[in-house]
């Protein structure tokens, strides 16, 4: 099989790096550009970049020379994970060119023209909104897909089979999320020692918003409620989230259960490499999920941290065929990088790069 | 000013050491008993606790001879905080002996004899319920009287005063609980470094209960809903709870915020030693209150920790008349040993001890 | 080939299910034999232990019955990790019965036919003690050997080469050691949250002790002279420690460092599956080893844990011929399970199993 | 009495933040001003710094308005903790207008003519060097005095009464130290999460030069051999360090505990506000000092986090007459502002501001 190329923009950040491990071997792609900010372009990856994650920088990557964001960048696909504010004009530049751009930064998430994507729940929102974005902004090969906040994801892949199933009226969702969802200095450790912070600037709005338009059609947002409460506790990765959700008809604890259990998307059934089988993976142990022991969830070996650890099912007291659940995902597997690769698994098996 | 002699059950444990540093140097109280399980007894309580708490042992205690809680003991005023397993006959035999038993243990709490208090919630209970229990007891002078769960105090200060001006329909609270509530040996640190545990057994439906007991009429529960989803951070002391409150009626978040500022209890206008005045702190920084930070909030000095800080009141996207808010309280002082320091305080005022 | 088969004592514990981990699918050992305290005999494993590890229970001993450690053991090797207290009896019992009994206790650890065995280190002290050992315990077939402590482990293992090049006048060390090196409930999360404790007991005395008898020639303790501090941090896993070592000869850093990576004992040259190659791995980067990042050093996969990172090696102010360096290792990989299961491969490819 | 007025020079860091704690009340001393880098200043206190320290802000500086560095100041004192990289060039001017300068940054620290004091260590440094000081820089009224790195500190009050008593030959330390030395955004919490960091830049270096000019005679450097190796720790204030010493002579662990008990320097003998007494605390029992419960240790209130808490003081195993111990100190409090408001105590009593 003749592998892509693929760009990582922003490759040397922590997702950057996440990006990289989930890269290095692959089956379908084959890294080609490792680019980041110009300050860092020109040497080698192993002097340009800490390497932050578990397991050492992967041989494959150190010697290859850092491109700056702003040369020409030459691949099939292009993984963005650049900062928000930088991201658009390089995106949008890519995409022009002809690439794929598969991006974890926010901005464009809320165009009505760029899907946001977890391809379990909403892949075809993709191929829906395509035609109109080439029109809109002129691209002739290229586009560009976004995935969703990393605190929306695992809750959304909870959520889906909940939704076809009985359907969804409101969510109250209160989240413990990890320090590497604010980057790798994002947190300062004064901060969090004996501490957790009840507020993540933004992030209830993103994930409020985001819910609708992943639950939606694809034009036009889910109709349910969805409220939060977003804190940062003093773990490394992993963010644990405790819902309590209005279904739309009466369900038994053992139906929800059950209906997690069974869900499964169309990149499970293509066995696409970075597709954890099952997606959501209930628990029965009182005291689980936990993040340090569950975020690597997710088999095969190459799909660990992209399955959702669910815990905790049970009966809600407050709304009418309520049911409440804590949940777990990995926030830069599943919330970032790994969610990006297996979408682009997907385009690449169905032949859209 | 005759001082009143009091009794420390359960005196070398972490709650029994903040009674102790909230009854040194009482103006009401004098400590004459230091009580603990026999193999604790005939010591002296220097040699038989280790101390947990900062700024070190009390002179005043440390030459003091531990009894042994099977013993006769002679005290006005009986602070307990056994085991809740063994609480029970020991309470019972010194309330019999005309103590009254102000206890922070769980045994006897949902018995409808039995008041269980937050001074500036609910201290009209004692009065309406002591006649009954005393005949039912047998009970001549002595007394019960009980503190609510240490998750359930902090809830239950903020949801008085809105109860009281809006009406209260439901409530959804999710908490990050200190480990400090487990007891000093409850949560293995390997249990909890780089994690969050979704559980704590049996707390989710106290605190589902006890709501319900405390803002009821002292005769018949409260009616709403109410429902929990408890979890245990890696902070040594303070609960944050993350609520979402439908109200009776429309209020904004500017009324929400007033009614709070304002609330007060009969023990704050008494100026009691322990009495924080305001009890509820309204923060306006958006990242607070944080356990680290804000727990040992409340003035004067002697009611630092009574407090309960609270923060980012803000609507409500899924009820009717709905807000959600953070609130912190330090769950082993004002959610066990500072609560019953400040209703003997009242008790004593009143004349009841 | 024909597995041997193992029983593992004491396996529902943390260093009890290192063991499992690092027995599942072995090549040469088969778990025949789970055995624990009587009151978790009689239930299927997944019953009666909580799985403390990453990565989950392995599905190869969720079924397996949990055997009596009071009740008859067969199996070829035994590896034991019971509490020191109560391991005596049954060790002996079973190297009676024929077992080579592998041990990680501390129970007979400075007995002088006992040998206390790192295989790079010091493996031919087991051919040295051995018939001594059986005529004066009347084993005929069966035998003792024991780890040293996890803490003394990493130490000796940097130091040995040290010793065969220059020689070693004197050792003073201080660490920072993990919480599991206590035992799963070891240290309570109230002890170690926002801390460092000073002390750990008998620690210091037991690394002062052995590290002269794995040093020494198996008949007497080597001459140096050893001093150590020990800490307990709030770390799961791996020990570090900084060492100031006097040298019987001068030695350059380049020199040390070459004669640290050029180290290997005869189980890499055997390729051994638990073998790490190399054992010790000398980093350049300022700020390594850490903990987090390096505790699982070691490669192939089977040896992951089993290496000792070592990072800072620089000259010493104090000591003539001194050099100064900081070292990790895993505790309950290479100082407990990982290095008695590989001293198992050794007597098992010798023959003597 | 006349207060002296009082520049903080940084005032909206942490250490800024510790003097502010230090001095508002002082009975000696007056903020008047609070000055910072040009971006903070204009703006209300309350409005330009972000509050890290328990207790909250002191009402007397919220309203109070931040000058710039870069303006004109007026004070008798100034104290500095500004960045050492921008400290030169304003602690120079604000000399030459005839402040004294007492200051915690490290430029100038090894200038022949700069004392670099520890009240009860070698505060008779201060006069030695005054006049050369003033005539070499121009200075007629002003000076600038320092204080030594926070590591040096703690361990230089351990050692002054052993070097006083017995001599001191060599001495061995490693740290565990706590994150605030860095600053409030200097280390991020994914690095130190279940980790230790094994390396602090230039932090040696710095102890072992400071020791031997702290325990010099003002002139020429203490004659010992000094070598440390230095590590972060997850614990927000507090270094704790382990520390070898060979003595001159011999003295027994008693003699070694009477004499620093006995310790005292003329600050003590003054009774200044900020003296503990007494500075050196020697705690008997097994497992202290440690961070989180000793850290503020020293009596009176004003001081406490004055005092050094020692504990475990044993013989040592390597050195000829040696001795081991632990020590703890407040970093930021002994290690910074606090230990240079006691110099200024000093020096205000003795008529020198």
């Amino acid at each position: 099989m003749n592998k892509k190329s693929v760009a990582v923009l922003g490759a040397t950040g922590m997702v950057g790096q996440r990006f990289i491990q989930a890269l290095v071997n692959h089956p379908y792609f084959e890294i080609s550009v490792l680019a980041a900010s110009p300050k860092s372009a020109g040497k080698k990856y192993s002097e340009s970049a800490k390497w932050y994650l578990e397991g050492g920088m992967p041989e494959e990557v150190k010697g290859m020379k850092v491109v700056s964001t702003e040369a020409r960048i030459e691949a099939d696909i292009a993984f963005s994970c650049l900062p928000s504010e930088s991201a658009s004009e390089i995106e949008l530049r890519l995409a022009k060119q002809g690439a794929a751009v598969i991006s974890t930064s926010s901005n464009f998430r809320y165009d009505d023209d760029v899907p946001v994507i977890i391809p379990e729940v909403n892949i075809e929102h993709v191929g829906l909104l395509l035609e109109g974005q080439r029109k809109r902004r002129g691209f002739e090969k290229g586009f560009i897909v976004k995935k969703p906040n990393c605190t929306t994801t695992g809750l959304v892949m909870t959520l889906k089979p909940l939704q076809d199933k009985f359907g969804i009226e409101s969510v109250i969702m209160t989240s413990m999320q990890a320090l590497s969802g604010a980057g790798y200095e994002g947190v300062p450790s004064m901060a969090i020692v004996d501490n957790v912070i009840p507020y993540i600037g933004g992030e209830e709005e993103k994930v409020e918003k985001e819910v609708l338009k992943l639950l939606g059609n694809g034009r036009k947002d889910a109709k349910m409620k969805v409220s939060c409460s977003c804190n940062r506790v003093g773990v490394t990765d992993g963010h644990l989230e405790s819902a309590f959700v209005k279904l739309g008809r009466k369900a038994s604890v053992g139906e929800v259960k059950r209906v997690m259990r069974e869900f499964e998307g169309e990149v499970q059934k293509m066995k696409l490499p970075s597709a954890p089988i099952p997606p959501l993976i209930v628990m029965e142990e009182l005291d689980r999920p936990q993040p340090r022991m569950d975020r690597y969830a997710g088999e095969p070996e190459r799909a660990g941290g992209m399955a959702v650890a669910i815990g905790r099912v049970r009966e809600d007291n407050v709304f009418e065929n309520g049911i409440r659940y804590s949940l777990l995902s990995h926030n830069t597997v599943r919330g970032a990088a790994g969610n990006a690769v297996l979408t682009g698994e997907y385009l690449f098996k169905k032949g859209m790069v």
